[in-house]
């Protein structure tokens, strides 16, 4: 693909994950820390009024609020629906949209530490995730590439090009001082692989790296009624990306049995028990293993 | 003091704090946990109209609502305030309480363990930490008793003994399975006291006990215009209950400074980042460590 001109690093897409919102503010006063010479860089507060409010949402959750046939439905006007058609002018529109890059900045309460996911695994992403484990060691790589990037109703997916960074554990509404160090370090070798890229100067990059392809989201047991039966059990909690063997337990129900995992492969779970996923009755997501081949 | 007669066991006084919640739901099915044959217990979920809001309160925080003049004003009348009414007829009233004991079931997003807050330290309530203490030794004892019971603003306080479980670390709206258990082994260790201490039969308590017992609140850095300026730092994050000398770096300021401990004794820091605190601003509250004489 063509060079990176354009560059958008979105905060606050959720109004309670912290880190990006109070980042976004720090590169506000210092602009030096993301400008590169080979691009321009912008800044995007995404949710303003929930981050007031000191929710995920106001009316129903924005990174969800971008597929093309939503963006274009102008019947659809809640506070999030309203909030993407704006977000789609500046920074889209999506298909021809004039930032090349999105970077995306997320929270999960979940310990997946350092995670940048990857919405595609064309040669730039793979090339990017390639230089991040070369300089962040400890970052995690997670593709969420089967459904095409048309299909995905995230606000970095109105881009060429768009990264959610996604660093944990965070509570919600809380700044934690590891996070935001993580999320700054993170976001600095992104722009820095763009520059890199752009300038064909790319140290050489490692022939493989380790990362976690998306399969399934497991959900919360329910009786007939709705009500929740179980939770996430204490031996998977905080154990993101650690692998679960078939047969090994997953979900402690209330009643003091287990519900264990019944996949054929070892799997490898993460987003485990994050608290926004509640909301739709989740427990975890799950993965498998791989290695990623870098062109 | 007489014998307890009346317990009753408290969920959700904040909606999004789950594990008294949901230990509520498991204590109505099996109702014979919570029974001893010495007292009667009663189970109260507090503030269920904050739970389906999925939010800490609706209006105002109803564990601030329980100082005598608020409740004798019929002019306060938000949700909380209405929910504080009710709650003193159901369970006090206040200063004459049909409740012996209220023991209020509270999480924190704080890596605080397993924590009973004890707002006096009279004969009743020292004898529970000690024999909390021998049953469940990674519990801590925090003494909160140096404002007199009359002036806590706390729902607990309504009975002639009021007892705050508070356990963490758990985000707000999320049920972790070890900090439910931890709740649950707590709350039975503080009922089989009471069947014990009534029957005369306690076994052969500690001498001495550990405790801590708060001191102070530290606020967060802010500028001229209330935008804060720093955050936890990540030497303290998480070490709720671990010593902070004098001179120590507490906040981590945004522009890369540091915040030292600038008090005059070694602190011992608890509700570290809890998230509920950022209303106030608050970054955590500090204790002396102290040896408690059983009687």
């Amino acid at each position: 693909m063509a060079g990176i001109n354009n560059v958008a690093i979105v905060g606050g897409t959720h109004g309670n994950e912290y880190s990006g919102i109070y980042l976004l503010r720090q590169w506000q006063k210092h602009a030096e820390l993301i400008q590169r010479q080979s691009f321009e860089t912008k800044l995007l507060m995404a949710n303003q009024a929930a981050f007031q409010q000191n929710k995920r949402y106001v009316d129903s959750d924005l990174n969800r609020q971008f597929l093309p046939h939503l963006l274009a439905d102008n019947s659809l006007q809640n506070t999030e629906q309203q909030r993407a058609k704006e977000i789609n002018q500046q920074l889209g529109p999506r298909g021809q949209a004039g930032t090349d890059l999105i970077i995306d900045l997320h929270n999960t309460t979940s310990n997946m530490g350092p995670s940048l996911i990857l919405l595609r695994s064309d040669e730039f992403n793979l090339r990017m995730a390639a230089y991040l484990k070369m300089k962040m060691p400890e970052a995690v790589i997670v593709m969420e590439d089967a459904i095409p990037l048309e299909q995905q109703p995230y606000l970095c997916a109105i881009a060429q090009q768009g990264v959610i960074v996604e660093i944990g554990p965070q509570p919600q509404s809380v700044l934690r001082h590891d996070v935001l160090m993580w999320m700054q370090t993170m976001t600095m070798h992104l722009l820095d692989y763009v520059h890199l890229a752009n300038t064909q100067s790319l140290p050489e990059l490692p022939k493989h790296i380790e990362a976690f392809s998306y399969t399934e989201t497991l959900k919360l047991p329910e009786d007939e009624h709705g009500e929740r039966l179980g939770m996430v059990h204490q031996r998977v909690q905080d154990r993101d990306f650690e692998p679960v063997k078939p047969g090994e337990p997953i979900i402690a129900l209330f009643d003091g049995g287990e519900i264990c995992w019944q996949g054929d492969y070892e799997a490898f779970p993460h987003f485990i028990n994050e608290a926004a996923y509640y909301d739709n009755n989740l427990a975890m997501s799950m993965a498998k293993k791989i290695t990623l081949t870098i062109p």
